[in-house]
């Protein structure tokens, strides 16, 4: 997907709102329990019920993972759906990768080429060689956490450089050497606040993955206010606020009020 | 597996090689091609002829995560395998992983419960509250990332901060606030040379993980000079070196060969 499909969906449905299929199985709602495959109905449901009121989907790949193979089978059976009944929504698989040339290049097949994702979550620690074999995919986009939305983004993305810099300024501007706004865009969390008007000197023209409103407690006004562009720029992520709302048989509906509760506060803020 | 268990192991095989199980399907021998499983069947013959000179295995993950549901059966077997016949082998996963808390719970289980494996090697961009949840299983360990053995581990890595002190070093020294030397070890890449010299200023006692030697150009003496303590403390890995020397019928034989000429070397720099 290109950044301008990206804007032009955002646009047309009125929402730059991303829903987290964080599918924890031990938090899926009983009744489904006896189904084959619980996530991938858990999920199927969520997304018709959402669909509507959001652009993107990001799985996090730990719920499936952990799971072992019936976890793989229903994350690519969760993506397979996304394609063919929602084409137009970016599916982003939250993986937080990051290996030496070699082995990012086999996670690089492993999900744009098999998984067949629009994007990827990239750790930056290991730098350039890390990164780049994830950038030689058409229509495929790299989001590398650049300041992320838990306590422990504190310990090293914070630490200011002999030059005045803190880490997550220089993984924002050195990997702008690598690749540009439309194969980038950088994880920054919902509760760095003021932060975003740092981020937007250096990245003044990327989209910002935005996770940490809702049970993380980020504010989406505090985040439109420091780090909306005039394209956006911003796909907010709500997971547990969500697809957790509630866990009954209406799960799915609620799910669905919840998105458009959000839609509809991201509608006035994208006037 | 407790420090002194590891000790013990490297003491009575007179060496302190990791193998790593980087087996890249399209690398295997052809002959293979033709089994079930021809990932596993390699494994397994690595596995049968290097035991006697190694002390770990270190699989990689994305060379499995990229061939589906069919590597994730390999990688299972293979732990499996190792368990079962080779207890006394420390078993690595490499998946450089790394989540906001309850995601990384999720990843802990994962490798630590249903894979089973006795350690991993965690991102720690992401700081305290991304490691943790990792350290809460008894006789498992968390290998960080502080200094990798790729070029782009200057990219980052070693940005200096305003106390002047490297990144690499502010990992090590914050996350021995969180775990200790019976639960973290460090990668340190081969190729950095004297600056191993710096890392044990900051961890005398802890052990490093060493890739980079063979393929990547890391010299093991090079290594030892800087980096060997009263306890060996170090796990150099190879991987290409040693499952890739040959992948004619004698893969496995010439695998072993390879190891050996390892162990050796190793045999005289423990003296």
């Amino acid at each position: 997907m290109t950044k301008q499909q990206l804007i032009d969906n955002i646009y047309k449905t009125e929402s730059f709102l991303c829903v987290g299929l964080d599918s924890d199985r031990k938090k899926l709602p009983r009744h489904l329990l006896g189904c084959d495959d619980p996530i991938f109905e858990f999920n199927k449901a969520i997304i018709d019920a959402t669909a509507p009121y959001c652009v993107a989907y990001k799985p996090n790949v730990a719920f499936y993972e952990c799971e072992g193979l019936q976890g793989w089978t229903a994350l690519e059976k969760t993506v397979a759906y996304l394609k063919r009944h929602y084409p137009d929504h970016l599916i982003i698989a939250d993986a937080k990768r990051g290996d030496i040339g070699n082995t990012s290049a086999m996670y690089a097949r492993c999900f744009f080429e098999q998984l067949d994702v629009d994007a990827l979550t990239i750790a930056p620690y290991m730098g350039e060689d890390s990164v780049t074999p994830f950038l030689g995919y058409r229509g495929k986009w790299v989001i590398l956490l650049a300041l992320t939305s838990n306590k422990g983004s504190h310990d090293f993305q914070m630490t200011e450089s002999k030059d005045g810099e803190c880490l997550f300024e220089t993984v924002i501007r050195k990997s702008q050497v690598w690749a540009n706004d439309e194969n980038m865009m950088y994880v920054v969390g919902a509760t760095q606040g003021e932060l975003f008007a740092d981020i937007r000197r250096v990245a003044p023209n990327h989209f910002l993955l935005v996770p940490g409103v809702g049970a993380q407690g980020g504010s989406l006004e505090e985040v439109c206010r420091y780090g909306m562009t005039k394209d956006c720029g911003l796909l907010v992520n709500s997971s547990r606020g969500i697809i957790f709302a509630d866990n009954t048989e209406r799960f799915a509906e609620v799910a669905g009020e919840k998105a458009k509760e959000l839609q509809q506060q991201m509608k006035q803020l994208l006037k």
